[in-house]
């Protein structure tokens, strides 16, 4: 390998995140900007702050975590329209001239959170890693290798059923990510604290959060049902697939003990099996260090090839 | 291969069934007795049935299915007592001189299943077999090859959590067999015919099945809640390993439309993709026929070897 940098990119629904850092140093430079309102701009802007990032280097690979459906060469997100025409992963290899590899969040997350535990010298043949976000997701490595299902729609832990109610995204009702999702934390505490059943205001799960920490009794409980309801969800997922290591990330994971006390407590009263439960290593950045991971991945490939 | 018969066990925990059958048909002899109180007695009766059904001819391999925990070599059962210190795979070995290979009855069924599928031509890389019945147990296999997960517990979808309440027989609340079992369809059926919370009686989901093919409301009721709860869990497993196919058996799952209908319907509404239902081919025999499948493999890995 050159000590040409890594480029990650993690483009979320909301968010959109990239870092350069070269193939030898933890160091990494970084930026964020709030992801636009189609594919692509959200492009074109994506490369003006690669390029910036990048001063006049050329990335030796480019890793990226996308926030929807990757299937192949092809991506599509329900939230910003338009990315299924940007040819994405070929337009990055063009602009870089360098070696592209994409997963979905989950996948990335996951990816992240195996390699840095596998630098430390652990091993977890079945690692399967969550993440609460604005919506919930999750993915499933085997021996580090992600594992795909029948139609690549697995580890789907956010259209688990854990209720008899709650719409969710996907049109359902009664899954995970329509009861104990960032989006629906907000969206029932608001409704509480407004009296209102359909907020038009922008409380989020953090500003939530922070009044659980504050002693609102409203945010406190809501939290606490999020955590016991993938609590639940998190013990099913054990019942059925037995992993070693169940990592959660995401922002909500970071929400403290009113919502992580009730998960662990749920798993640990409900999972038939002992399985154990961690934090992300990399908070909320598990995806964009998945990117990284994935970059270096394409340039071993392109050795290879 | 020699024409010696194949030797098919199917240990349960209340039944035990024998079947034996020539490499090249598909026509065998059975029988079945009622599992005796200890693991001992029942191995002394099955080996006496055994050698009855085979006359005086060795068997070219055993194959078997076992109603409880099988870690290598090791059985247990958490219903019978005694089995553990059977030596149950060495003991089969020594007296019919020929290989034996064993499986817990949720992988041998579906193994049976697979093999049957596989034989019309079928492909399903991602199967999970289920088995209502006295107890709800699952299998995944992969590719055909049984995905045993990290400590040997996967595929425990008896032991997801689909509801706040119902004490399971391993102690946890709110899981599928506490719920939605052959024994938890009896218990609460009886419990509201009888009027009692503990009902002393030989009521079997059998005889609510026929009740409520006879238009019983309670019975019907019961078989409803207990389709929907088992379609939850299944959406549920949809959408964590997106499997091509579930094949549910059992003798709950021929209990008819008031248990099948409400099943079907509840993964129709919930699972966020489409996943395929099955009825078991093998009907209530799934783990005897993979018993069989089971010899076969014995007996070509000893051809191997």
């Amino acid at each position: 390998m050159t000590d040409a940098p890594f480029l990650a990119l993690d483009i979320g629904g909301t968010k959109t995140a990239l870092a350069v850092a070269d193939g030898t140093s933890a160091r990494a430079q970084r930026t964020t900007f709030a992801t636009e309102r189609t594919g692509p701009d959200t492009l074109a802007r994506l490369l003006r702050e690669a390029r910036r990032l990048l001063t006049d280097r050329r990335p030796e690979a480019v890793g990226v975590s996308f926030g929807g459906h990757v299937v192949g060469r092809n991506v599509r997100s329900l939230h910003v329209p338009g990315w299924e025409d940007t040819d994405l992963f070929a337009r990055l290899e063009r602009e870089f001239q360098a070696p592209v590899r994409g997963a979905n969040d989950a996948v990335a997350g996951a990816i992240g959170e195996h390699t840095i535990r596998a630098r430390a010298g652990e091993s977890w043949p079945v690692l399967v890693y969550v993440t609460v976000s604005t919506g919930i997701g999750g993915a499933i490595l085997l021996d580090g290798v992600p594992y795909h299902g029948s139609h690549g729609l697995s580890g789907e832990i956010g259209h688990m059923v854990v209720s008899d109610t709650g719409l969710c995204s996907c049109g359902r009702t009664g899954h995970l990510e329509a009861n104990a999702s960032g989006l629906a934390i907000a969206r029932r505490t608001a409704a509480e604290w407004l009296g209102a059943v359909e907020p038009q205001c922008d409380i989020t799960a953090r500003d939530v959060a922070e009044a659980a920490r504050q002693g609102d009794p409203v945010a406190g409980r809501v939290l606490f049902d999020a955590g016991r309801l993938v609590g639940d969800a998190l013990a099913s997922t054990a019942a059925l697939i037995d992993p070693d290591l169940i990592v959660v990330g995401g922002g909500v994971s970071l929400a403290g003990p009113a919502f992580w006390t009730p998960l662990i407590e749920a798993v640990a009263e409900k999972a038939m099996s002992r399985v154990r439960i961690d934090h992300a290593t990399h908070g909320a950045d598990s995806a964009l260090w998945g990117a990284f991971d994935l970059a270096r991945q394409a340039a071993e490939e392109s050795l290879v090839a």
